[in-house]
């Protein structure tokens, strides 16, 4: 069983609110993160699968393929993107960095196991400072 | 005669777009980068200061009042921010990262000046793979 | 369940030494670490934290309350400190970085719990090549 | 139980094919990868041994001597080295980073053993969007 | 005048030899470097170039643009090749760092000069430890 | 004439204070760096030299001989030491990094000159915010 990381990344602005609250109530609990007028960041995402390795080939999957899965199902929607207002698959969530890691393994999921291959970790760094990893349970 | 180099960083939502122009223009000439809905990224900024060496304190000049400078003339104004409808010193600029570095050696010359030294360089890293610096001429 | 990482920093002089032994026993086991004029280091933490997203916030836990903590119970009492002579958690222990991850775990252990989360690991990167890490058990 | 990680890098040369297809049929499955005349990485190597505090010393294990096995079993086959035709413990095998892994992990495990601590994890960056990990089964 | 990088990558194989000299003579002056069956690396490029800020568009050139240039001149012609024996503008050159980022200079600076902007630098990053810059002259 | 930067890393133990004043009046200037306990860091040590690029190797010069000097010379003298106490070309100066960058410059210049070509540039990072250059005037 080998681990293969892919590492692609994507800017994109949101913000942090509950809607059913005012913005000063949003501003206590979420400080500069809840400005109305948005922020953003460099998202660097790391996807890793495990599975063993094919004889054939020496690979576990083609990183290629890989890479393409998550540029497809997830970068393209995210990059250059209002991850509140642009992203289907965050729609009525809170985009903290939290959901956003599940929502991304949810969108690579099925298609990582077309590989025959296991989804292992989807892991996002927001700033140099905070990073978020989900395992799928 | 010694360089000294403060880094500092914020997270800030922007876009590309010139107001007399359509979305479509727009996007042809920026391509994502003019998604009316804005995205983001984490900036890092190095100023660079020069300076001779203080013999009294070895110091060219106190890097803690250098960041305070920073800080106060700079990243309070753009952490968090959206740099095209909120930042003062921008407003009626394109939001490259070009106008930016002049923007923000604008806002730091005159306090940087009354340390003494010089302003020597004002740059800043986008992306990865993209940096703007400027040397004030 | 979702793993949420908080980078610090801190500098700080030690040294590697048993007190029973000469310095040139020290040396010979020890090394330049063994120095008893202190040598020192610029270490990067990373404390990972795990627990359930809060559906009410999106949050697993306030990564900025983690920070509070990680900086009042480790950051304060190493940062700029000799961690051999002035780290009440440390005394009497080897300063290695082995026990110093455990040391750390043990101050951030109760105040995390407060936090109805689980602390899942403590990291520490001495130099760009060294690492050590430490789960709790 | 503490987790020690030690990093060294090297320099090789590679190429990814099968001998028994043509080079033509290499390049479909691998792309530039294939190229007959080899092209090359620098590769960073994260070795992570794990064990008990070592009571007398504060140490899992001595960091050097963990750091020269690495070089005399690993380092010293494989920089400046073309991997495919130089490397004895990757002769006969597809040069995959996958596995590579496996392949250092099988060089480092006995001496790593005779240092009565448990080798844990072999991780190489082959670029830095692709990353390989091996724990050993 | 505002100076504007762009990173791009490329991983190649190379040798470092006198083509007039014996193996043995080659391994003298070059070390390791030398080995007759290639190592490689996972080179780092920064392009420098330096021009006004274009008021119609915030830009001193559009970063697209610059990249594609160095792509097509450059990395094309690089990446995942054998620099002694693939690479046009190399041909019998001594393949160091030096005379690559010179060779990288010439293919660049036409194209740049059509932008209406002057290249300023070139800067290749071989390990994390050498580094050679080209400022034209 | 090209240029060539050798990166090398030391770690040690520092204070900052003036020996006239007392400990009190030393911590209101040099705030924690005054800790009379010491403290340290991992610093990175950059040598930039120029030179023409020598046509019977491809070099402007031999970097393991650059780096060789930057051993014997500086980094011998400073890894794992007290840069206070145990550093003879530091002797009765303030230990800032600005200072230090100067006293390396010194300790450098004369055997570098000996490789016929030229010391450009001296830069230290302290800490990941904080870096110093001297050029040499």
């Amino acid at each position: 069983m080998v681990y293969l990381t892919r590492r692609e990344r994507f800017s994109a602005a949101h913000r942090l609110f509950n809607s059913e609250l005012t913005d000063e109530e949003n501003e206590q609990i979420y400080g500069p993160c809840a400005n109305p007028n948005w922020h953003g960041h460099n998202y660097i995402l790391w996807v890793t699968i495990k599975g063993e390795v094919n004889p054939g080939t020496g690979y576990v999957v083609d990183l290629k393929q890989l890479s393409q899965i998550i540029r497809k199902k997830v970068i393209a929607k995210l990059d250059h993107k209002n991850i509140n207002t642009e992203v289907t698959f965050m729609k009525d969530k809170f985009v903290s960095t939290e959901n956003l890691a599940i929502g991304i393994w949810n969108e690579l999921d099925p298609s990582i196991r077309m590989l025959n291959v296991e989804l292992h970790s989807v892991k996002i760094m927001e700033t140099e400072n905070n990073t978020v990893e989900y395992l799928g349970k």
